[in-house]
């Protein structure tokens, strides 16, 4: 039996089952409702994602930048939600700069791939090379101490994990380890998305002074994305894909993983990592 | 510094660095390729998936039923890897029953919607039911102990898991819950594609006495797969969202989250849990 409220989170009557006992309670749950995000003068829908409401235009305009719709805010007229009828908050309109003819192309490459060379992890690659992406400078220079912080002021960031337990996480760092924003999302993409669009329409991209936090583990999209805004520095609670280290790797981002407590694994880029001891 | 195997699993240099000593180790990674599923004599490709390496053909498979494009084994005739030049097994050919036409519309829900009525998590709801899958009826009755058992046995399954800690996992069990299969991919969705891919490749759908877990949470795109191949009892070791619980609601599955050592809770469809003591 559902009840929901609008927002983020949604309440829930369920059942408690514990050794012998069991109990009613009242329950938060996650919301999860799909985003439809639209180019309003091509009449082109660019993507339909489920994602947790919240964030929406930034969700939009993160989604748009990593595909390479857009390059930079001014491309960007304006964002709002479809008012036909009445306001409907699933669906998100983009406008973009007069005369741009936007690359419609990258958002059809999951679904055409070159007969050529067929797909494989080369050929994403090879993708994302093409994107001619500036290259990142082998700065910034951080300590473990503070790496280690990350993943507790991740945690105190997730307000709605806190009453759902059922949400993904990322946030940016600067240098030092202050937060500057993090996001939640039931999907991992989607809160980097979301960090990414709050950025570009603040006019903070690159991201490169910073450290990428998320939770979970880092995929191909993770890295794709960050490469995307720039960021050198990606770590994660788990562990990262072969992919992941491949684009990590290519691009020359520090890739840390297993970051729990007082102790990381660092995959590619260790450069970034000033390590005062001795190697053992 | 990559060195990738065949398969599953990649080796890799890392840095392990921990307190104030770093030092070097040989470490696996998850292996995350794309594979592309094409239906070879339309010429239309279906989806391009990151996925982990293995069980491709009960992928495509189950990644089809589940979308709709095929309803039984015998839709599909064939199989196989493209084998144009040499065989390339990140593209998958399936071959369908002389004479079908698949419905390809389900595919495009994603990026057509009906401008009508938007995009929602009703609409969602609705597009599912419209697929007439027959209803489940309120079987099987499983006890506490045979749940609590299941988040140990699923685990136990995942030897990927173990050497990279990089992995989603998914596991069929029946009503006694023994162990029936189990699939570990980079996504958690791929994990369960190749669940009912395998049980439709071997004449086992509906799985209508089965029991599903899955590690993580439970998304939208879980509970739909599930409801397509009849799954009463759906277990995750996480929380559901509020797009699962609806179709949980909807077509009566009994929805379990949360499941770790002796506790679990129940959202939807507790009288498939056989109590015994007194509710408190």
């Amino acid at each position: 039996m559902m009840n929901t409220d609008i927002g983020s989170k949604s309440k829930s009557h369920i059942w408690v089952v514990s050794q012998d006992h069991v109990h009613q309670r009242l329950d938060y749950v996650t919301v999860e409702e799909p985003l439809e995000i639209r180019l309003v003068e091509q009449n082109f829908t660019v993507a339909v994602t489920m994602r947790t409401p919240g964030a929406d235009f930034a969700l939009a305009a993160g989604f748009l930048y990593c595909e390479g719709v857009v390059s930079c805010r001014e491309d960007i007229r304006s964002i709002s939600y479809c008012q036909s009828g009445k306001i409907r908050q699933n669906i998100v309109n983009v406008a973009l700069r007069s005369h741009l003819i936007p690359d419609l192309q990258p958002l059809s490459r999951h679904f055409y791939t070159s007969s050529a060379c067929g797909v494989c992890g080369k050929a994403s690659l090879e993708a994302l090379r093409l994107r001619n992406y500036p290259p990142l400078a082998p700065l910034p220079l951080v300590t473990p101490d503070i790496i280690y912080k990350l993943p507790q002021q991740l945690k105190a960031s997730q307000t709605i994990f806190k009453s759902t337990g059922g949400l993904h996480a990322a946030a940016i760092f600067d240098a030092e380890g202050q937060l500057i924003s993090a996001q939640e999302d039931v999907g991992r993409h989607n809160a980097l998305d979301k960090l990414i669009g709050v950025a570009l329409l603040g006019h903070q991209l690159p991201l490169s002074h910073h450290i990428l936090m998320v939770s979970g583990r880092s995929s191909f999209e993770i890295l794709q994305k960050s490469v995307a805004a720039g960021i050198p520095i990606v770590c994660s609670v788990s562990a990262p894909s072969s992919l992941a280290l491949s684009v990590a790797e290519e691009f020359g981002i520090t890739l840390i993983g297993f970051l729990r407590a007082e102790q990381f694994n660092i995959y590619t880029g260790h450069e970034r990592i000033k390590i005062s001891t001795k190697a053992q």
